[in-house]
């Protein structure tokens, strides 16, 4: 299955672990990944530059593979002290259920936001990380410009043709290509609207207007969502869910069993919890909030001022008010490990392709 | 390319055109997927049992492979007259605009509906069409013993695991899933909510849960959309836009150029033409009734109410107020005759899946 790929990566599969922000990828999982010939990512975004390098240099002593690390790329916030008072009232019923005080102070500058950034990528170039993804926006020219001096690959993040072509022409190396599918944030980043593209249309579509090869994000869980979006013209397959449930991820239990239990209609797309939207199973907190989702402040904000309730929620495994992030393709999610996924998607993906 | 679902429709390809309600589906449209070896059917939602009957009789004449019809069964309508004013109140502006009086009595009854689907169905069977699929709902126990009595096979639609389930168990021999990427109207029918699921998730999942053959719809525009649908575990695809910009179809070239020239994220769904919700490229009129959208009465009394509206849009090529249903994959669409885009996607499937 070496394709252009999987040489540029320097990976034996064109599978690649998506990288999930806010603990589910844990050393275990990407070391695993990458131990079984797919690529194994750090979902950093909401590490501390600190919090980065410790977790890279543990991966580095559990596997000699390449490995790469995903970031959120900062945009400026527009936001107002009287928009996070009102959020603010929006969840005290919440907040009060659990005895947590509101979150005053969540107005985390932009040019902090910038420097955070900054050290983060200083981490990637200083401890030799070889891969780095990007979500939510793209690098500037200087930092992208650094990276390749450092001999960096760089894959963008896209949700339709057009943030796919501008991925490749400010020098990404590759472009995931994120479907309505996908679980967790969507990775639009141009125009406010979101962009809910199907990966049987978005696949072709970008293919025909790109050079840089393309990977398949949303939904794929086995050989066939492997194998298909090789026929649609993607270089190789990004996958979130199908690991998420793995024994090796850092989820919590209950997140994964809500996956394994939940039907192919169970997800819907919500801002409530982080003011960026994202897909994930439907809860109360999710129905409730619905009525406010229009005025509730962009991310990181309202992500800061409902971090309190979603740990407390997460601690007493109350499913209510947790981000359960999930893909559209939770009928296919499988209590297992890393090595089972992998091997077993690759023989499908053979199998149905009559590859050797 | 020979399977169960070929073998069972009597065609050569596991390729049906999707039937598009509303003058797509010409006589030439129909008789030429037929006669290139895929499925021609009449979408015959709007059509009269005595227009269908004339439609069938041409077509039969054209052509002496299998062919099939396509029909909406009625459901229940929920609405008011005080509904009804207010919809017209919102219309006001446009109908202003090309003096048109409003509909004041759409309030079809809903034995009457039912009368004309019975009818629909008596001339199915009168006139030995060999194939009909269903939109909307399914048909009674008794109409469904009806039809396979004279040897009808039966296609239900389905837009979740759920539905293609119960689509099974009703007694209907294959289920086209319809993935949230298709144009025109969505053919959910349990649960009010609109479930929008793509292809590369929703394929396998009902794959995995019913015993018929499913057929995927939804942005397949060509041999990589075809190939896809076949790794994910579908039998055969059915192509709707992809069709609709060929040549011998009946839409207005002004809705053919919309869609030629459109992008990848240019559509939306949108209750405001027909009171259900439906895929099309975004205008004027979609944009501007946004705000009413939820306040809007059921299909097909909204239908009626734009009907006027419509049609003398189209007579005037003016797209702002036109339904410009289209799937998500735009840019993959061409200007070419049913036998190139038949005989190109084939050869393109067979080549991708090594097939000889």
């Amino acid at each position: 299955m070496q394709n252009e790929l999987t040489k540029q990566l320097g990976i034996t599969y064109p599978l690649i672990q998506a990288p999930m922000a806010g603990g589910v990828t844990t050393t275990k999982l990407v070391a695993a990944v990458s131990s079984c010939g797919g690529l194994g990512m750090i979902g950093a975004g909401y590490l501390t530059p600190f919090q980065m390098r410790e977790q890279i240099k543990q991966i580095q002593k559990a596997t000699t593979k390449p490995f790469g690390v995903n970031l959120f790329v900062p945009s400026s916030i527009r936001t107002s002290e009287e928009e996070v008072r009102e959020a603010n009232q929006f969840l005290k019923p919440y907040l009060e259920k659990y005895n947590l005080q509101p979150e005053t102070k969540p107005l985390l500058p932009t040019e902090l936001a910038w420097e955070q950034f900054e050290q983060q990528l200083k981490v990637i170039v200083e401890e030799k990380v070889p891969i780095c993804s990007f979500t939510f926006e793209l690098p500037t020219d200087e930092q992208i410009s650094l990276l390749k001096e450092h001999d960096v690959l760089l894959i963008g993040t896209a949700t339709n043709v057009k943030e796919a072509m501008l991925s490749e022409q400010k020098g990404m190396d590759m472009v995931v290509v994120q479907g309505t599918e996908a679980g967790g944030h969507r990775g639009s980043f141009m125009d406010d609207s979101k962009s809910l593209i199907g990966l049987m249309s978005l696949i072709p579509q970008v293919v025909d207007r790109v050079q840089i090869p393309v990977i398949a994000a949303g939904g794929i869980m086995d050989g066939r969502g492997m194998s298909a979006s090789l026929c649609l013209g993607a270089k190789g397959v990004q996958m979130g869910t199908a690991f998420l449930t793995c024994k090796e991820s850092g989820a919590p239990e209950i997140h994964k069993k809500a996956i394994l239990q939940a039907l192919d209609d169970a997800t819907v797309l919500t801002r409530s919890f982080s003011g960026k939207w994202a897909r994930g199973l439907n809860n109360v907190f999710i129905e409730e909030m619905k009525a406010y989702e229009d005025q509730l402040p962009d991310f990181p904000i309202q992500n800061i001022l409902t971090k309190q309730l979603r740990q407390v929620a997460a601690k007493e495994n109350n499913m209510d008010f947790m981000s359960l992030w999930s893909g559209q393709s939770p009928l296919l999610a499988k209590d297992q490990s890393v090595g089972e996924l992998i091997s077993r998607t690759i023989a499908e993906t053979k199998a149905i392709m009559h590859l050797k």
